[in-house]
C-alpha cells in the first residue's frame, strides 16, 4: 500500500472541551467559525460531556490531556457559568500550548504558574463574531479568538496583559505519621475512582505494604494493572494521569462503592 | 512558537447530522465512504443525538448551525423514516451552501424558499454506492453525493431539477392585543426551554414589562444573559438562536417546569 | 461557489473504535499522541461507546465499517480488558488495511484469516510513548504505533510476525429441515435486533414464505425496508450489515420484545 512520504503542511491544532453536550450542535457551530476563518486547522474533542458547569471536572480532563498535543495546540475550553456576566475572557500563553476560554479556573489547572508566558484579556472586539451574544461566548469569542491565533496573529492583539489568573484549589492530600488522607477528584466513564494522591506522595512506601480504605472499604497493596487482580475485585493502582485510582475490574468501583468527588480516602502502612 | 503563515490548500468542508447515535459506527462509516472519494474534505460533526426520526428538531439544528459554516460548505443531515420509501432524496443549493439529505422537511428550514438556487432529486445511481441497501442511504446515497459535491461535480449531474420540495411549518406565534402566545419548540442539552418567539416579535416592546407565564409559572422581564439572576432563579432571554428561551440558572429549566415542546408560552405587558 | 480542483495531498485515515466513552477525553488525548507524531492525518472515530470490555461488540462495529475506508486506512481498536496483563498487543496487515490493536478477538472478525499478509506483535519501545502507563495503552502504544505506520513505517519494524492471533468465534446458525435457528448478536442504537443469519442463509427460500419468531413473537415475511410497515409494526428485513434483522418501525425492538444478544431467533418455511 501506498503511504505519503512528504507532508506537504503542519496544519495547527485545534482542542475543544466545554460542558455543552453533543446534541444541539453548539460544538459544530463553534467549529464551522474556526473553519471559516483557518479552513486549515486540525479540530480534536477533549470533552463536551462535562457535567454542566462543573469547572473543577473540566479543568482536571483539561490538565490530563494538554501534555499529549503538539507544540503550539490551542486549546479552547467552555464551561462558563458566568457567561454574559463581567467575568473575563481569557488567552493563556504558556511555554508549549495557547489556552482560550473563561477566567474561572478552568484554565489554571492545565496552565500552572510556573509555565505562563502570558495572560491576555480579551477586549479586542476586531476578533470576535459581529453579532455577538451573551450566552454563546464559545462560538462568539472563543472559537474565533481560536482561529486567529492558529493563523499567527500575536497574542497581544487580543487585548491588555494581565498579571494573573483565577486559579482553582484542589483539596491538598494531609500527611499523618501512619499514612495520609486525600479525596476523591473525579469518576471516570468507566466508574473508576481517582483522587489527588500523586505517585510522588506513594515513592517513600512499599507498595504492597499499604492499606487503602475508603469508608469500611479496605484494600491491601497497590497494583500495577486493572489486570493483576480477578474480574470483579477491587483494585488500586497509579492510573494513566499519574494519581492513585481505586478501580473493580471490568466494573465500577463508584458504583460498588458509592463514592462522589469530595470522598476522603485514607492511606496507612501496615 | 512557529505558527503556518500560508494556506497550502482550502479544503471543502462536509457538516454531518443525523439521529443515528454514536453507539454504532454508522456516522463513522458514512466519513469511510466521504474519505474514499475526496480525502481531503475537513469533517464536522453537527450532531448525532436528534432524537430518533425527529425531523422537526434536526431541521431547527440545522438552522441553528448552516449560518456559521464557510460558503460552499456541505450539511448532510438524516433523519430519515422513510427510507426505503418512495420519498425523495434531495441535494438543494442555496446562495451560500449545499444540503444533502431526504425530501421530509429536514433541509427546509437551513434553505429558505427565497436561499434556494436549485432542487435536484438525485436519481444518477452513478454517484450512489453499488451495494446499495434500503435502510442505510446515509451510507449509500447521501455520503457519496456529498463528497462528489465536495469535488466540484455541478448539481444538474446528480439528477433532475424539482420546483419545491417538502417543507416543515413551524407552530405560529399569535399575536393578541394583551400580548402574544408562541409555544416551546426544543430543548437543549442544558434543559433550557427554546420558544419559536423571536427577538423581532419583542422588539415592539419594553423588555422589563414583559411578563412571560407557562402554566402556573410566572417570570417578569427578559434578562440579557444567565449570569443577570441568581443561580437556581430562571431567566428568560433571548438565546444564540435569537429566539426566547426560558432558562435556569445552572440548573433545567425543562425539568423546573415540566415541559415538552409544543407546550404554550404567553407574555403579557404588564 | 469555489470548488477546489486539485486535490494537493492524500491524508492517512486513521480511525479509532473504543469502550473509553466521549466524557473522560481518554479518545482526544489518543487524537494529540497521533498528531503530535503525523499532523497531516485524518482522524475519525467509529464508535467510543462500546459497551465497556465487550469484545464481541466492538469486533462487530469495527467489521461492519472497516470496508468503507480507503485503502490503507489505519484502525486503532481499543477494547482491553486485559491491558497492562501478558495480552499481545499487535499491528495486523491485510491487503486493503491496517489494524492496531489487543490480541483478544477485537480485530479478528474485520480481519479474516484469508485476508491477512502480517500479524506483527508490537514489541519494539521506541515506537511507543517514553512513560508508560499499565492502564492506557490506548495512548502509550497503540496511538503512537498508528500514527507511525501512518508516516509509512514497514510492519517488521515494530516486532517480530507471528502466525496467528486469537480469534473470535461468533454463535453458528443450526440448519433443520424446517428451517433455521440464529441468534441475535448486536442492538444498535434504535433498538433494532440484528442476528447471526446473514442474507446468504436466506437466499434458497422465498421471502414471504418465512416465518421469523422469537419467544411468542411471530413475524410473517422478509420486507425490503422499515417504510414497508406501518408505523409501530414490526419488520424483518437484510440490514446494511447484509444480516437478518428484527426492527419496529419508528420504535424499539429491543425495548417491545425484550431480547438481549444470545437470545435465540427462528426461522420456518411456511
Amino acid at each position: 500500500m501506498d503511504e505519503p512520504k512528504v507532508q506537504a503542511f503542519r496544519p495547527p491544532v485545534i482542542s475543544l472541551l466545554t460542558d455543552f453536550g453533543t446534541r444541539d450542535a453548539f460544538v459544530g457551530i463553534m467549529k464551522g467559525v474556526i473553519l471559516s476563518i483557518n479552513p486549515a486547522v486540525a479540530l480534536v474533542d477533549l470533552s463536551h460531556d462535562v457535567p454542566p458547569q462543573d469547572i473543577t471536572a473540566g479543568a482536571l480532563l483539561l490538565r490530563s490531556a494538554a501534555g499529549f498535543f503538539p507544540p503550539g495546540t490551542i486549546h479552547v475550553a467552555v464551561v462558563d457559568p458566568g457567561v454574559g456576566s463581567a467575568r473575563r475572557a481569557l488567552l493563556v500563553e504558556t511555554h508549549t500550548a495557547f489556552f482560550v476560554g473563561p477566567d474561572n479556573g478552568l484554565l489554571s489547572l492545565a496552565a500552572p504558574a510556573d509555565t505562563v508566558v502570558r495572560i491576555v484579556h480579551l477586549t479586542n472586539a476586531e476578533y470576535f463574531l459581529t453579532a455577538r451574544s451573551h450566552t454563546f461566548h464559545g462560538r462568539d469569542v472563543f472559537a474565533p479568538v481560536a482561529a486567529h491565533v492558529s493563523l499567527g496573529k500575536a497574542p497581544e492583539q487580543f487585548g491588555p496583559s494581565l498579571t494573573a489568573m483565577e486559579r482553582l484549589t484542589l483539596p491538598k492530600v494531609e500527611y499523618h505519621a501512619a499514612g495520609l488522607t486525600g479525596s476523591v477528584i473525579y469518576i471516570d466513564h468507566f466508574g473508576n475512582v481517582i483522587t489527588n494522591i500523586t505517585a510522588a506522595d506513594l515513592q517513600p512506601f512499599p507498595k504492597e505494604s499499604l492499606l487503602v480504605s475508603m469508608d469500611d472499604m479496605q484494600i491491601q497493596g497497590v497494583v500495577a494493572s486493572y489486570a493483576a487482580v480477578e474480574v470483579g475485585a477491587p483494585a488500586v493502582l497509579i492510573n494513566s494521569w499519574g494519581m492513585l485510582e481505586i478501580a473493580v475490574r471490568n466494573g465500577s468501583a463508584a458504583q460498588r462503592f458509592g463514592v462522589l468527588p469530595g470522598h476522603p480516602v485514607h492511606l496507612t502502612l501496615t
